[in-house]
């Protein structure tokens, strides 16, 4: 049977990433405080292709995943990448997952308990000498708005807003005892907003997150910054980007702020900026 | 060349509805204070299909909204459903379509003009003896919490939500002057929330709608109470359906509430329940 | 601390449905072939409101299903549903939840396996005096159009399309050795199209697939007939939906065919229809 | 009233994008076939916020596009960007925007006319000494598999596909005639693939289709280096990246490949490099 992805291309046109995407499948993924959590998720695995072949093998990605699903982590997507790079033959491989992330959160006064729905990401890139991993959550928080609060009598807008945080890895080998993990991230983000969401609040608890989110008003841009500060002081986190974004309630758009360091244009190595 | 379609079919199954869905077009169509306005339109047409024959046509479905699309309204969809059902020889035949609808809206105190997005839908079913149509809008609203306005010290949660509106008409012929239109409901909807949102807000504007909002929080349940009390009052209205939804700033869910008239297990003709 | 939604209400509207949607939760459902799986589910909750009430308490919704997310069944949501009618004591409780369900598949030459994604949907209604559930799943197939393939000298345009059922059980009781399950109506759906999808084939898979397909072309119109058929012949199911739709390869919208029984218009009881 | 975003910053961090996405405007844009084409786009604008200020002001962002929506163009957009810096006082300032996008389609035999769907995207991005301009597209096309293909004795599998592509101008000022515009993009993108694919097709046009797609297997691997080689030869375009997507009819996932010119990693001036 003839191997058509291996016959010769002659367009001279050496492709930066050829893979599948939304591949979704069930993996068990590193948590802190629930051991290990159950989830789903979604799957992009890239690899480079030299001018002088006409296709890749799109089976050995599938067959990647397949074989790690079952536990998932920093680490392991490294060895992933690594693994894909061997497999094809490649210069290159990244692969890229991302999936609901639980974290269990207690009501502010009468304890109540429930899990909140974050995103969680991960990202591996392997090259010829060297590997990095980014860790990324999105996280939902609310958001008063200082403006309207200021100037009006009573009362202040305030929505509901994402944030969401990518951080590379300063060091992907030293995954053992504080290395980095969504769920620290996860906590981070909502330290930077008005107050965190929950999904259960009994009357109490309202009334607490109400006046909680009246007192410590944030715009987008104050959300990112109190990241950015975090973020900066922590040597586990090589680079960052940030950005928060506001399902304003006075109008139908959405308000939102972003940061990145190193800064994009920024001269660097090259290794430390984020894709 | 063998028309596939018309072959016989023995497996005694005659089919509710055969057709085509995500059909996206270039349309223009009837709006009150700007004349005709040019949007996209999603479509999806379905006629039904005897227990005899093997397969529709669907080329002819495509063909009747590139005829149709450059003067939408609900007379034209009505002829469009009619047409539909001739050209098939069919007993049934649903056009239905929705579009992003824009209405200009002026800001509270400084005046400022801009467009504000809703969501439009019309649906026209014929059927041998008769033909019915319903108008339907999704419209982006604010709304303040009154129980976390009444138990905190200060402050109160709010957040946008969307107030859906679908009405079905008492007359499909009555088209002239008078006619029910989307803009209408759009209002209709805006009434029923603490306040509209708006897409230019200049400070004097933000700090007018955050305290008329405080001034008149609402439930869900309230929004879709409002809207339903005011859609009763409305003889052009013979059915509907209005339904409110919370983005809940507190949460990472959603609360909504939901009402149609005549009751969905009420005793009718047939005629009069929304699909 | 006043109890806002317990206030009187004199518009005089009861409400149809009032609760909670994109609620998103870890789950564990019973499945066949791997003892249970563990997924992450979107619920949609609701109860009735009387009109002389203001408001629902939306944290018992949250409450509920943070107490049944560790063992999701039909049995389980039945129990949820009539559960919510009592705490609210509302005469009319619906609970809802749809997540992504794998099943292993086997690549039809090599054998290679791998887990498919398919959508589970289970809903329970209660009321008064009576319950009912209803299971559904969509599933990804391929189809080869058998008109390309008649009318053209060599080749058929082929795509990816989803085959959708829900299936009202009979008995809502009888849950045990013989029950309906999510597993058997996927498996039900892959027979009715061209060719069942795999997540990984090898290129002696990918042949087979090619000419399977090519030797058994459907329209979406026999997709759904060769489901009814074989819905019609289980005596588990009272009611049911089927419907078809085709991400046409030679187009940019879809094609789609559905069939309901008892048809919607059918003189029923009521309890039999599909919502 | 006081100007809370006027406030002075302490925090040291200096955004690098601040601004509005998901505003959605009715607009007016230049297309070579039907004069002026109406459509709905989607906005987002962002500036950077120096460090020694806590917010911006996003009523300037919403009315820039309320001034500019009506006569959208590369010229029009890179005005919005500069506009905007000089607003704002920023050294940075970026218009995307991205709408649905029509061309007129005759059907291969018999000529039958439809409006094909496609997506374009335009940004604009002002520095204090420079502005450049990127035209974006994405277009639907079939491919059928190459493999599948060569290895069966009949058929082949084939599917719905997307070609993206963003091209950088190598001049943003020389917008007049030979201006490259998205109509071009999209014929080149559709040249890449196994056939065009169109809205309406009657059954001799979806013969001569399947035939002329068989004739014609492609890879995604193929879909790009095609688009590659036509883009490199466009003097027209000084930077660009190509995406082909496949929805895999036998799969449950998607299959793609990229290439950017230059490289995403090459030694550049930095204003070359796509984002």
């Amino acid at each position: 049977m003839e191997d058509v992805q291996n016959r010769p291309d002659t367009r001279g046109i050496a492709l930066d990433a050829v893979g599948i995407s939304q591949l979704r499948y069930p993996v068990s993924v590193a948590a802190r405080d629930r051991g290990k959590q159950e989830t789903v998720a979604d799957f992009t695995l890239t690899a480079d292709l030299p001018d002088t072949v006409k296709g890749t093998h799109l089976s050995r990605f599938v067959q990647l995943v397949h074989e790690y699903a079952g536990d998932l982590s920093v680490a392991a997507l490294t060895r992933m990448a690594q693994d894909l790079t061997e497999r094809l033959d490649s210069t290159y491989a990244q692969v890229e997952t991302q999936f609901p992330f639980f974290v269990e959160r207690a009501a502010p006064v009468t304890g109540a308990t429930s899990l909140l729905e974050c995103q969680a990401r991960l990202t591996a890139t392997a090259r010829r000498t060297c590997v990095d991993a980014v860790i990324g959550v999105s996280v939902p928080v609310t958001s008063v708005c200082p403006c309207s609060k200021a100037i009006s009598d009573y009362g202040a807008h305030n929505q509901r807003g994402r944030i969401a945080i990518d951080a590379r890895l300063s060091s992907v080998e030293e995954q053992s005892a504080g290395a980095l993990r969504a769920d620290e991230l996860i906590e981070l983000a909502e330290r930077c907003a008005s107050s965190p969401v929950y999904p259960l609040l009994k009357r109490p608890d309202e009334r607490f997150v109400t006046m909680a989110a009246h007192d410590n008003p944030v715009f987008v841009e104050d959300m990112v910054r109190n990241g950015a500060r975090a973020l900066l002081e922590d040597s586990r986190i090589s680079a960052f980007r940030i950005q928060a974004t506001n399902d304003e309630s006075i109008h139908n758009h959405m308000a939102f702020a972003r940061v990145e360091w190193p800064r994009p244009g920024a001269v660097s190595s090259g290794a430390g900026e984020l894709q």
